[in-house]
């Protein structure tokens, strides 16, 4: 009798299980599993918005208007409960005076996010450890890791690293657009194979310190280094699938599956002429060239000034239409990559505020249709917990135990 | 008639001013006027509490019981608008390990204060020119000016300066208690015979940049190089008068004048130790450093360690008592550096927090009573604006306007 009501709890148990998995939740019941795990974006390029005279994390911005992707409002709305705020610098000349320009610059622009943090305690805590991202979030406050996209400001020193430790930094990429004196980028001509020899040095710096390294922007070859070199698993923060779309932002099959295989994550973007093919138009882009060239420094503009500036983009974009990438675009590159990689190996990277953004995928308002469309995919409650936060947290603890116990 | 008039009028004012600077104002008086003037400290130690866990610059704190000497309630009631914080280091090995971990310290103090102008927006404002000063008093707020005390964290890369600058650094020492690589220290011994020639390189990128170059602490020779070297006159942020006492940390009024005569400033501390005369105790000397040994790092301390801490000095102070300056002591420097630079190269830095301190004027509450005592001497409001801000005002444009254009 007892054994014959376990066996019926069993088999109903399993059932339950089968047909949760099967069904599809409503946006309610989805809405309520997305606000239960830790939601982590591990690249955000919100703090360039700091500096913007006017702009406050604090209000809610309408994209279309003033071009930005991230705020608290939206944050609360889509149930993004922080991320890594990157450390964004451009790739400029390889100089020492354009060097230590951007060090200056990347220091400055890593106060001002411990000063947002700092301004609005009551919204927002600085994570330090993997441990901390749950703290934070069970006082009912956003969490804010800090990151480094471009290790150019430390090209001339690669000691600088343990500076960006001290205030925060927990992930440092390499390269981004150019190649630098570290890495070969994605996007140019392999001028180092892969590492330079200083680049090697940073990646035992990061080691030592317990900074988690990230391949995006860098080229193939560096990541398959990177694999090799780092003794804790490596990240792709905000990367795609070639196999999806072939792009050099986006990585193959073979080097996804090695990165799985090594520990590390790959965290999908959801930058449109990444997803998909956009048809060169120089016109168009002669255009575009001439806009930036002509508006200097996208921080530094008043609110009046960055409205003229999106009225002559939006014009531009009338003016010589391009293909945007959808939502189903970027849940192509998603579903691809859990495929090849599994739920233990991917997360969510979007690249808002630094390019990212597709239709109906365009805003922190927009983060909890994600999990919508994975619960209904059958990816269970446990899997979201991983792709939205578990996995880089795992990367993250791994450094923590690898560092050097002197610092 | 109306010649006549003018004429009596004349009379009148030049009575009134007479009788006003030779009575001695009450005490609500005297607060008045030093409330009108703009009151800056130029050398606040403060920062050092900003890591300590559970002080707050918003509390009111008895430097008798945590130790702490500045704080928003008794800036308040001192009337002290603001400051230079400073991001103090210790002089320690001069390797390339201590070094950077030096330059990463200095970086958070830095951030640290940034911090804390970002929490306490209401009632702080960083202050990045000469004028901000005046604007953020105007707003109801206190100045928040930041500074380095000693240049050992940018003895491995001068260039760091430039770091610095961009976080809101406007006055730089060279050395402190011992030498280092750039400068010689007023209590060691001569090791460069004044400014070493990275010392040399760093007042040309002081100058460049427009930071306001500080001899205190460095030693005599060092003060004479400056004098001779900077484009800009410098500053003393917190010495005393040799002639008054004689001991490595003041300066005699030869320098004195020297300093003057190129436009430069001395601002006169309250460290008891320089004031008077205290005589060698090595059972005592030897207590003390036992007691620093055994606690290390004081703004690591929990409250319940600090109290301990406080408790085992004042049992050494008992157990070997030291004669303590008072305010007479402080005034006698005072004056004297008045009497030999004018009232237009002298100004306050009472090294608050950072061992600063005597009977009469031992915390902010207190800053108030030097008006009180220099205007019963006779000096102006006009002289006291000059004492209290409007001189290291002067030095700070004086960089600003000679700061190269290129940065």
């Amino acid at each position: 009798m007892i054994r014959f009501l376990f066996s019926t709890a069993a088999v109903a148990a399993l059932a339950l299980s089968v047909s949760a998995q099967a069904a599809t939740p409503t946006a309610a019941e989805a809405r309520k599993i997305h606000d239960g795990v830790l939601t982590l974006d591990t690249h955000l390029d919100t703090p360039a918005n700091f500096g913007r005279p006017g702009w406050d994390i604090l209000d809610r911005h309408d994209a279309a208007k003033d071009g930005s992707q991230i705020d608290y409002p939206r944050m609360v709305e889509g149930g993004l409960d922080g991320g890594f705020f990157a450390i964004y610098t451009p790739q400029g000349p390889r100089t020492p005076e354009a060097t230590r320009a951007a060090r200056d610059g990347a220091l400055v622009r890593g106060v001002e996010i411990r000063e947002m943090v700092a301004r609005h305690g009551d919204k927002f805590g600085l994570a330090l450890t993997a441990d901390d991202a749950a703290k934070i979030k069970a006082q009912g406050k956003r969490v804010v890791f800090m990151s480094v996209e471009n290790s150019y400001p430390m090209d001339g020193d690669v000691t600088l690293l343990s500076a960006f430790y001290a205030m925060g930094v927990r992930i440092s990429g390499l390269a981004h657009f150019k190649n630098n004196d570290m890495a070969d980028s994605a996007t140019d001509k392999p001028e180092w194979g892969g590492l330079s020899p200083l680049g090697k040095q940073f990646v035992a710096e990061a080691n030592r310190l317990g900074v988690v390294l990230d391949g995006s922007h860098s080229s193939d070859q560096v990541l398959d280094q990177l694999i090799a070199l780092s003794k804790t698993p490596v990240i792709l923060t905000h990367s795609g699938c070639k196999a999806v779309f072939d792009h050099p932002r986006n990585v193959d099959d073979e080097r996804i599956k090695a990165l799985a295989a090594s520990g590390g994550v790959i965290q999908v973007d959801a930058y449109s002429s990444y997803l998909i093919e956009t048809p060169k138009n120089p016109e168009r882009e002669a255009a575009m060239a001439a806009l930036m060239a002509k508006v200097g420094a996208r921080n530094k503009m008043t609110e009046a000034q960055r409205a003229a500036f999106l009225a002559e983009r939006n014009a531009i974009d009338a003016k010589y239409p391009v293909p945007k990438a959808t939502f189903e675009d970027f849940m192509n590159h998603l579903n691809h990559a859990l495929k090849v990689a599994g739920v233990d190996h991917v997360g969510i990277g979007l690249d808002f505020d630094g390019g990212g953004g597709v239709t109906g995928l365009n805003d922190a308002s927009d983060y909890w249709k994600i999990s919508q469309r994975l619960l209904a995919e059958g990816y269970s409650r446990e899997d979201l917990a991983k792709i939205w936060g578990g996995n880089v947290l795992r990367l993250l603890r791994a450094a923590e135990a690898a560092r050097a116990p002197a610092d």
